[in-house]
């Protein structure tokens, strides 16, 4: 590899403020189409969140804290009705809460527009360093010359820039401790094949797409050596709630001896949720499952059954990575000593 | 349950003789249109068999030996061009080969016209007698009350009729023992999404589609007892090749105390094969990856690895069902102890 060709992996931003309006690299039409949304009122900026242009619980929280910024730079008296709003653009996205409660603090110091887009920075800049920092904190556990799995997408799209999962990919990539980065489909929204892929690709890192299915044959032919995904929520004994999909890749790795990590910002971690156990399953449309791209591909009459989620108990994750440590073989006790009692 | 309404459950037949053509239920086209394709020469019948008209090792076999039957009344003379073609439209499938060498001996014997026409139909007969053993023995380890999950297509359109896993699924439902079906969608040819939910469907056994990658999550539910599959190749010690994904489940599947179990003809055992390991994996296009129904959902200059098949050991298999008998946790003596030393 030539030194002077820095390849830092990381050119991509989904989200960016320009001063006076917010520009959305719009997920929906990756991979087809590179194209942008500007977005100039806190409106606008609700409705990117509704329509998926913009998507990845980080991400959504950024987003929508400058979408604070620009109400309070319309109308200083409608700041309440443009929080209420933004708030209920994705009601269960937890970083979305997390970003309007900090925002909503800042409003009640009375900060003035240019310290409330200071803040709206300081979140994504705080992102952006998390990121970073678990993406050394990860990548320091994998041994040269691995090769990883990941799931869903945990990248640049989906957070201030560089990602959690794939933020471990990118910094172990940089470091030549990762060779080889399969990527899995994650059906039914294809966030692997649509997003992950394009996102690698675009950052110089070629990930291989595999079919979900075939993870455990993966793992049979020796090519991985650590999953590696990312997290919706942590509860206090390590229990790990993420994109559904997870779970499967954990029992098949524990049965290859293929080490999985857990990535995620430390407010992905709840330590008020007791265990997995506690973690309700959100369930969505069959229609998911009936078809793509406007193209129906299963029987009218059909049904489905399209959990979003699963949980991976802690007993089956090697390592969660957070900005604030390491947690290894993921227990209580462990956890508490990382993030406090609940 | 009112007694007089018989619920065979199976009422589909993809592959019919009618006197002097083969009527062929074009499975391209299911589950959005149900055409047949009429052939009227064996060519045709080649050509249908190429094209994936007609798919599932059985199916491909018995229709070959139709086209047999065809080109003998044609053409005498021209018998040995007719079968190398029909036996070159798919090089791999183990059924078509033993079909043709059936008919071969036919031929060989001098069989007239209507002898060669009464082997097609003992071909057909015979697979037909064997699915329908082999689902009396495999519900028979089903207890009552209990939900299955099966994959890809093993069905009435992959074989004479009523077919293999999904003859045992047929069965179980019909003696009450299964009282939930669930299918895989079987990425990337959705064989289980496109033809198992409308074939269930069909036949009123209301199967719930899952996403593959869901399996896991539904076992930890314990709305799952059993794990239903067919098989491609069947090693001497029980090693079973079948559809990618299949392994995953057999995982999965042994994690959660959930029983699994492989239903195929004796005709897939391989005795001459002593394990999996000896079992080459066919790998097909990264194409396959790149879209779904028809769409591009991956961006160009992406790789794939795509798998066609994964071999499941046979330490995770509870019992192989054959029209033979059952083997309960297959082992090399076991499996000599009914198919005979290689």
């Amino acid at each position: 590899m030539n030194p002077s060709a820095p390849r830092s992996h990381d050119t991509i931003r989904a989200v960016l403020w320009q001063g006076d309006h917010l520009h959305l690299l719009d997920q929906r039409l990756l991979p087809r189409e590179e194209a942008y949304v500007d977005c100039r009122t806190s409106d606008e900026v609700a409705q990117a969140i509704r329509d998926l242009v913009v998507r990845g619980a980080p991400a959504i929280g950024i987003a929508a804290a400058w979408g604070v910024v620009l109400a309070a730079r319309q109308d200083r008296g409608g700041l309440d009705a443009a929080l209420a709003r933004l708030r209920a653009a994705r009601p269960t996205a937890v970083n979305l809460m997390w970003a309007l409660d900090r925002m909503q603090r800042a409003i009640a110091r009375d900060a003035g527009a240019d310290a409330l887009a200071g803040e709206a920075q300081a979140i994504q800049d705080e992102d952006l360093a998390a990121n970073r920092r678990m993406g050394e904190l990860g990548a320091s556990l994998i041994a040269p010359g691995s090769g990883v799995l990941t799931h869903c997408n945990t990248g640049s799209l989906a957070t201030a820039g560089y990602g959690t999962a794939l933020g471990v990919i990118r910094a172990g990539v940089s470091a030549e401790r990762i060779g080889q980065v399969f990527a899995g489909e994650t059906r039914p929204w294809l966030q692997g094949a649509r997003l992950t892929v394009w996102e690698l690709l675009r950052d110089a890192i070629p990930a291989t797409l595999v079919a979900d299915s075939a993870a455990a044959h993966l793992m049979s032919t020796g090519q991985v050596q650590w999953v590696v995904v990312g997290a919706d929520r942590i509860a206090a004994n390590g229990d790990t709630a993420n994109k559904i999909g997870t779970y499967q890749l954990a029992i098949a790795a524990r049965h290859h001896g293929v080490k999985f990590m857990v990535v995620a910002p430390s407010s992905t971690v709840d330590m008020a949720t007791a265990s997995g156990d506690d973690i309700e399953i959100e369930l969505r449309s069959p229609d998911e499952l009936f078809g793509y791209a406007g193209q129906r591909t299963v029987v009218e009459g059909a049904r489905a059954w399209n959990p979003v989620f699963d949980v991976t108990p802690a007993a089956l994750i090697d390592a969660i990575v957070t900005e604030r440590g390491v947690v290894e073989h993921p227990d209580a006790a462990r956890m508490a000593a990382v993030f406090g009692a609940a």
